[in-house]
């Protein structure tokens, strides 16, 4: 099995972009990366994506992107794995670079979620739970979060407000980034007023709606070398599952698929999470954050709130988060986002990060939700330089 | 890179299954396979699917399958690639065990496509096509079809009758597989009097809307020779793209990416079409046969329907294909349909395809085809007892 490195990242800005389709902010990111590569074609085309087909009427994204990047000839494939989807097809293109198969691979996660209805956007996004046995009893994505959420406040003594520094947090680091569809700040005053969307969940707690696409250009490590002044070593990639339904698993907020696949990441890394120096998590819902915190090791059961309220989770703190906004605050465009988590990291690796770059970063996880846990992806990346 | 061995296969009947749901077909696949192998779990799981989300309102099979499975915590993932999708997944299910990421891999190809509105699976199936600069004109699937069975026939001088062979044939292997859809019959006569859908298509042309699953269990080589007495090894797998709109290829007739796959496959196994026993190809309407039959090299341009014509295609012709029905009589679940070929090509390589068997068939090749062509996909198996 060969080593696999990043050598370009791509991102479009994160938002409404009514004038902007698919396939435009596929391009425009997939060009970023292979512009940052200076590589001008490669020989494997990953896109991850969730809901083009139900939202846009498109599918069969890997030819239309390969075709749309006058790259037509090359493999391409659409990889689909709810809002894990981005790294999923990461998963793939690194093994595809692993095998053999491909000596340069681009890896795109594009979601557009606005043109359309905001109920075909909820329909959509439910199809990420089970269809017959959650869906079918009428209870939306959010709910699913708001039933979460409840029962570890329930479970651990917390109050709601517990939780803002999580958002606080997130938005105070998405500021500085200019891809982040967010740039004002929650205070936890404003957190505490905001409105509820099912209750504990309120408006704040919850990751926007929007469109976007993220890329990375990934070759073997000893080639990349050759390529790049500074490739990322991808140490680890690491995927596990569980029940589809919340009310199948044995104990719904252990976040299962994420403490198994943190450790299969350890484990190939050959690290553990106090070596990490920050974790890209996905705050899908702000309960999301605590429970990957406590599933990845960082805080024990039911604890994982303590770290936002002693300010750990900052860029100062024993372990940041959402380092460039995260989900709240940059945005999370379903299919595209576990691909800007490993574009942030790379820019925190590369000590690119500007105003949020954290110290001495030298070893970074992101970790990616599908559905409300069923399938978790995790990777660990490496500064080589 | 390691190589990659075929140790179990199973199918569910191709039909409209309207009292088995998606997750149940995938299931009794997937089981099925498993079995053959003698098996019970495997560390990772790729499912080829196109519309679960779009028809029946679940995404996220990867998961959804390995919790019904009763594997929840292996790696599972989605792979679509339009009418590709199961070949995709196998592609993908490649990757993994030749890259050492996986010991035991299971794909499974499942579409459920009967349980909603007809219009819905037709708008689904356009969704393989330019949803911006084709579909928006109002071209379904069937029309496209039509359109380069025009132009061939335009081109090249045949008539519409010079192609019921193709369909003549595919019925006549279909009549003794027990999983086929249709058994009933197809003359010169009936194919000359069925209703036209799309001139020049006829309803005989096109494969039919239906139900089913397909699933195989791969391993290492090496290690399948422990397990299986007969595994079958994958010679090659390979994949190409064409642009999606068929008004953007140079020559819409060619179907480029099945050249390039084909030829990509002959290389990777050494091997030219000349040395091949059988020829699974992807008949989702009879125009196809004839591209697909002059792409990999066994026809000249414009000629594949002499070969029909000639009954070289026939189980004891010089180029068998749909030697078990094929997508016309055996049936076209579209995400199912890749892993169908593979299993009728083991059948075949196993010396098990009964009344149909091919006599020492030692080498076959599957193509699959999404879109009108945008993404082709083949593999070459080889029987190694």
């Amino acid at each position: 099995m060969r080593d696999v490195a990043i050598i370009g990242i791509g991102q479009t800005p994160v938002g409404e972009h009514w004038n902007t389709s698919l396939r435009h902010l596929a391009l425009e990111a997939s060009l970023n990366a292979l512009h940052d590569a200076n590589v001008e074609k490669v020989d494997g085309i990953y896109v991850g994506n969730m809901l083009s087909g139900e939202l846009t009427g498109q599918s069969h994204l890997g030819a239309l992107v390969a075709d749309f990047l006058g790259m037509s000839g090359v493999e391409a494939l659409k990889i689909e794995a709810a809002c894990a989807s981005g790294s999923a097809a990461l998963r793939v293109g690194v093994m595809a670079i692993a095998s053999g198969m491909n000596d340069l691979a681009l890896v795109t996660g594009v979601e557009k979620m606005t043109d359309t209805s905001g109920q075909a956007t909820t329909a959509g996004l439910a199809m990420a739970a089970d269809a017959e046995y959650e869906v079918s009893q009428g209870v939306s994505f959010v709910a699913l979060n708001a039933l979460l959420m409840q029962r570890y406040m329930y479970e651990h003594g917390w109050q709601r407000q517990d939780f803002a520094n999580f958002v606080v947090n997130a938005h105070r680091n998405g500021r500085h980034n200019p891809y982040a569809m967010f740039h004002m700040q929650v205070t936890p005053e404003s957190y505490a007023n905001c409105a509820t969307i099912s209750d504990p969940v309120g408006l704040f707690d919850a990751s926007p709606v929007c469109d976007g696409a993220a890329a990375v250009v990934l070759a073997p490590l000893e080639y990349a070398r050759t390529l790049s002044p500074a490739p990322i070593k991808i140490k680890a990639s690491a995927i596990a599952t569980a029940p589809m339904a919340v009310h199948d698993r044995e104990d719904p907020l252990a976040l299962e698929a994420a403490r198994l696949s943190a450790q299969r990441a350890y484990a190939m890394a050959k690290v553990g999470p106090e070596d990490l120096d920050f974790f890209e998590l996905h705050d899908a819902f702000t309960i999301m954050s605590a429970l990957s915190l406590e599933a990845a090791g960082f805080a024990e059961r039911g604890k994982g709130v303590q770290l936002a309220l002693d300010g750990e989770i900052a860029l100062d703190g024993r372990i940041p988060i959402t380092t460039m906004g995260g989900l709240k605050s940059r945005g999370h465009p379903v299919g595209a986002t576990g691909i800007y988590q490993i574009v942030e990291a790379v820019l925190q690796l590369r000590g690119l990060a500007g105003e949020n770059q954290i110290a001495n970063a030298r070893l970074g996880m992101t970790q990616n939700i599908g559905g409300s846990g069923a399938t978790i992806i995790t990777h660990i990346l490496e500064a080589l330089v």
